[in-house]
């Protein structure tokens, strides 16, 4: 089997494109990372994904990208926007800077040592928050970095970033997960859950999420009573 | 002043490279890492290194690059080669695979926290190891990432790295560095140093440093005895 790098948050969307990857044919060798986020309840839900999907090996990497601060999902000072609200770029504060761009460069590096050519990660462009690092521009450009960062590029071989729910609406990534057979009531997508898990239900992701849910007709399996 | 986000390893290039920073008139903002290389000596002359050029903030960021593994300054199993041997593709064991497009990556969000569009990085091209993300084309290739990847970026506010060092001869960086008012006797270049820190004069580095004295005409102010 091709080895490939797929990058598990413990969200919806990054579950369903490992399991694309998985009906592609690779094995899988997921990424996690502690990265100082508000919640550690993302973590558990990528270890329950992971063993869901029957991944290889599952790499689980702290880096505490609250040092850098400047977001809300890792500085605990910064609240996270509700119902919407964005700032003048059109970014909300829950955007972590250069995050994807790190969490690629590191899944570049494993990707190396396992001789994997291919990376998968859930970006999507379409029902998402604005953040520059899930546009298809940026994917691209990482692949022309990768060529020339790498010995397995100096050497010709070519890494592709899959991002393939990149122009799909959630409703169709939910019906194309539940037609891989995939559990979304493993998956946590609330930026700002309370200490039990239960969503906010304001934030960014609660709201993309419940309307994608809505769209496709289908019942949240990880549905409860908001928090507040 | 204007910020700048400079990598220090604790070895000799960054350390220059960064005082052309603050020559230019830059206020330096310093980022090193823990990324389960061989030794710790490498930490403790970056503080020293950082302290002595006045650094505004220093962030020492952990990041266990050894759990991915391929590379002998990550894996205690894999040995770091002597007296310059090299694999088939000419890059050395000593490779640390996509580490200066994470290192990159991670100034790149540090950068956007500050509001800052300038990063100095001390690769060099010439008296290197044969690494490909030291060349000019990695270096251009992820400018041309930022571009796309950051609020910044969307923003029209590109991102430079500075590589100052990027075609000169190590003799010629430490004629700069002397110059600038360097004391190299701060810095560690070997790989695998002896407990107490003593260079043993066999890795790329430890020969690419004493070549670069000897031609700079200058004895090495961490010159000691060799360790074995």
């Amino acid at each position: 089997m091709t080895p490939a790098v797929v990058l598990l948050s413990g969200g919806l969307d990054s579950y369903t494109a490992a399991a694309v990857a998985r009906r592609d044919g690779f094995e899988l060798f997921a990424l996690s990372f502690r990265y100082g986020q508000r919640h550690q309840l993302e973590i558990e839900s990528a270890r329950r994904v992971a063993t869901h999907l029957g991944v290889s090996r599952h790499l689980v990497l702290d880096l505490d990208l609250s040092a850098i601060g400047g977001s809300s999902l890792t500085s605990p000072d910064i609240p996270v926007p509700r119902d919407r609200q964005v700032d003048a770029t059109g970014i909300p504060s829950t955007y972590v800077p250069a995050r994807n761009t790190i969490f690629l460069s590191i899944a570049l590096g494993w990707a190396e040592v396992l001789g994997a050519s291919d990376i998968f990660i859930g970006v999507n462009a379409l029902d998402y928050s604005g953040y520059p690092d899930c546009r298809p521009e940026f994917i691209h450009a990482f692949e022309r970095l990768a060529r020339v960062a790498t010995r397995a590029g100096v050497e010709g071989r070519a890494l592709t970033v899959h991002a393939p729910l990149m122009r799909m609406t959630k409703a169709e990534i939910i019906g194309l997960g539940m037609a891989l057979g995939l559990d979304y009531g493993l998956t946590i997508s609330c930026y700002d859950p309370a200490p039990d898990g239960a969503p906010c239900g304001h934030c960014d992701s609660c709201q993309l999420r419940a309307t994608g849910f809505a769209a496709a007709g289908v019942p949240d399996p990880a549905g409860r009573p908001l928090a507040r």
